[in-house]
């Protein structure tokens, strides 16, 4: 059975992405495919790399007869996203990609977001999208909430020793680098090659980044008690990619068994041989994540460095793992594309 | 039905796009790779970005058991493959990604390669990869010849014109821009990030490159009659990726119609609207050719612009689409993977 | 003797090289900066690379006082830079590195530019600022326009070659890659790091650059009858550079003896051993200029190939080795740089 | 008065950055030239980038004069410095590049480099080369030991606050983000364009890095109590640049000032307005360090981030100021040279 899918908001990447991971699923099939400005573009003329694809051209929203759609993902920019899923029909399953729905408690939406949330009842309904933690409520929801691309690196490094307890939940600091395609499509002066390629920078370091607010509510939740962890992202020149090099205190045997034994059976998490550290080269293109754990010299110190690619695992393709649930299909279905190297 | 799988010489990069592009397909399973100087190592080691499949170890190729083996893919040093798949079964198929089946005369291969060819008879059987315009010849092969990367995206802006008569054949000039993984992971000093990642500049120009030795027989063999084409490669500071920009002599309208025509069934190669042009950033990690047409102000002058990734169409999706046809399945199985971008 | 200097439009990139390149020099000294958008701002705010130097705010262009002011830069967009320039004290010696001035004949200017030039008088004045072919002419002007940076780097190959008679006239083709930086800091979806980092692509092609115009004035003039070349510039995924090939017919000893010739006593021009390709890579942040020639196979065949940096050499390098010489200065003050590799 | 130059190791990286920049320098002349390997080569054979020099030969060391030095750069690998420099005349001036005379305790230097040194009596005269902090003895040294790049910058961005007892000695974490260049020309795999342009990752983690020996000598020497950093070094895909992201404790206000107050006066190191960050991209080709502090939001813990050029201010811009003060010359003379941006 082929599932029906529109994706919302196909003009940026994460919408590009969608497309690329869906053309080779064998059970969905792309029947709508929205970009406000764009409505009436050929997708070839907006992403020419998916040029050998029958795509349906690109409409507005209002356009889209949902009554023969089985799923949405919903890739528009964060606030928008509240109003269109409102506008939905009630019973459609949705995967949002923006950060509308992230988190559970309105007056922490107001503190990261700025402003009040306008979908308090579609809020209750969404389930947090990171499948390996919520897998269960995931296949049986309506709506669901994809993570921060950098909030789902830091969490699948961190959230195994938080819920095994084998870690200073008070020590806890997150050193991320991130590729620059997680800034999306926009014209900004620092995304520009001149001034990317060769500068890095730290970026909405000192605990302002947004992502932390998905950081406080899953860690403590995990925790059964408030975490605050200390965050500083920075903006790398590579394309695609998050390392996270996260500092925490413990044993690094135990923090690699807990790793180890919470991923063993996951198909896209690989804990790698104690001591070994990932490179964000072998995980590029793909829904995979590595993470590797190595002791400091300093007694009770450890690293774990976890890498993903924040287009697919961090963000698109986790949207279609999560979707795959949804839709009673084996989670992996359309996913397991290897490695682009080099 | 799947057929069983060897890559001789796995731990190159060809080696591991083969791995790659095989990972998903569905009717083949890897049962075999050699890696003579890594014999006895996991892939996973020699390339982390595929330590997600379930792979054979590394090892030397005369302890492969070809008797299970249904076709043999030959990704090794130039030289060295001549003398290997002489001492392959005389009925075991062969994809080879070497250069040293690609040309008829072994005289060109003398002067070319700067040694005698030793393994003549092989040589007589051998049919020249590009598959697009020898699909019947290997489909019936025993041994195919892959194409240099070069040589093939400048054969896919020409062929169809000089098959079809519309351009002057003394005024060919073929500038082309290869990133760098064509180089292999050898470890030369201009190939380090240092050295190339803000430098670019010509290399084996003025007649020398080997690949015109391709050109030569081809065009040669397509005109009825000798063609010798100018052709500068000039390295660049990307990972993946060719762009031939072709200078040729004739009207553009009908070149234009030349190339459409002759691809317009083709799978992976596309012809684009009249004045428009490629760019490699949209087939990076595909299988498939963009190409564009464009008049010149000085009138009887057009340029041709092909772009396609080396390591896939250049190289290695080549090979397994060769190997498709050789194997009886449909040509773009396991090929459909869209391109990476960004 | 310390010049008085005056930048105007120094928030764009060219600007920012001017600055660069006078902090060390030693005859002047920067007494105005403007920057229209960006009045008020201090330089540091703009440019922090900038901010160990003693510099003068941003000021709007009419707040500047220009009668203390000996020479004035001005980095203007095109067209701006007509209107500017014609404002200012008839007796200001003025560099212009816009396209404004280049074209000799308002017909030329209307035809590449689109629109009819507003300051034709000035552009009777102006002296076209190719120092090595203009160099008397410059010294005693008031108005020297900047040349385009492909169009400095075509013209390095060439000229000499035009001048000397041992080119085919008729059979010049200049295949051009340029790095991002040329396109100055304007947000452009192309110009992002995500786009460009890993595609390149040809752009204005088929003889739409409006560098041509320049090709066209200075090649016919130095021919002594119309010349019309075919050009296709390329942009590459490297912030400093600009490599021409260049395809002429004739002998590669007399063509690679007029340029050892001509530019023999340069003190930023050098000419390599005959069969030596030059990189962009060595001449990055310099004034120099290296080219170098081969034959090809195809007897009377020859590429030249010429690199430069087209922030310093092609724009504003070149800007201040022209100002050198308006003030009675040895023109390579300043400018003697090494280039900065890696 | 001009001071004669030897420099020994002159075709590495930090060798041709020496050349780079005594090329403008107006007190020093470079008299001679070795590399080993490459003697009998004109450096323009071995960096094309320093062809418009003119530089004597390259020889071997025991061809030198050096009767004619008054001061010699070491520029070699390590271990090989200690056996050179012994072998020069005593009352020769030394500025050694190598990791050899950097730790003053000979057990230390066995620890970190694995075998014993060599030289002790040299080592026991040897002034560590962080300039700002031990001017006046190198001033009076006769042979200065150039400190690690790493360890550079994390000393930049941390002495100040250890001396002012503004931060918890115990709870420092350097995460530092490398460019490419500091690990020089040697052929690695990691290091190709291929492997490194798109990945990224951390090396010799776990507190396993050489410079960690630096950083306990000078820490617990300015402490006066022993003092053991965290440090994770990463590399990322640029050419030049060192970024240090370094987790402290204390108050930000103090912090901030304490830096502020120490660099007051010092002409390469500009601490930024309180949480401002730097980049490396504006430090680039220059002896410039930009340092920012921010608070995080969790109180007491605060970010420094220190960047530099690793070739300039990191090695060999570090190695002429040095070379300044010894020679009794202003200490920024031939270092003033703006940053190169983009």
């Amino acid at each position: 059975m082929v599932h029906n899918i529109a994706i919302l908001g196909a003009s940026g990447y994460t919408g590009a992405e969608l497309v690329r991971l869906i053309a080779t699923h064998p059970a969905m099939r792309i029947v709508a495919l929205s970009g406000d400005r764009k409505a009436g573009m050929q997708m070839a003329e907006v992403f020419p790399h998916l040029r050998h694809l029958d795509l349906p051209e690109l409409v507005r929203i209002e356009d889209i007869d949902f009554a023969q759609v089985d799923l949405a993902f919903c890739a528009l920019p964060h606030a928008t996203s509240q109003a269109v899923i409102k506008g939905l029909p009630s019973d459609l399953k949705v995967v949002d990609l923006s950060a509308d729905f992230r988190l559970r408690d309105p007056a922490e939406y107001l503190k990261w977001y700025g402003k009040p949330h306008e979908a308090l009842e579609l809020q209750a309904q969404a389930v947090y999208g990171l499948t390996e933690f919520y897998r269960d409520e995931i296949r049986a929801a309506r709506l669901v909430a994809g993570t921060g691309c950098n909030a789902a690196t830091g969490q699948y490094a961190l959230r195994p020793l938080i819920e095994a307890g084998v870690i200073d939940l008070d020590e806890i600091i997150i050193d991320l680098k991130a590729a620059v395609s997680g800034a999306g499509r926009s014209l900004k002066e620092n995304l520009l090659h001149a001034e990317l390629s060769e500068g890095y920078h730290a970026y909405s370091a000192g605990g302002t980044h947004r992502h932390l607010g998905e950081f406080d509510q899953e860690f403590s939740r995990a925790a059964g008690r408030p975490v605050r962890v200390q965050f500083t992202p920075h903006l790398i020149p590579a394309n695609r990619g998050i390392l996270a090099t996260v500092y925490v205190r413990g044993q690094a045997d135990a923090i690699h068994a807990a790793l180890a034994a919470r991923y063993d059976a996951e198909p896209f998490l690989t804990v790698l041989p104690m001591g070994e550290l990932p490179s964000t080269r072998h995980i590029r293109g793909s829904n995979f994540v590595h993470i590797g754990v190595m002791a400091d010299r300093i007694p009770g110190r450890v690293i774990v460095v976890a890498v993903l690619d924040n287009l697919t695992k961090g963000s698109s393709g986790q949207a279609l793992q999560n979707a795959n649930l949804m839709l009673g299909l084996d989670e992996t279905t359309g996913l397991m594309l290897a490695p682009v190297f080099p």
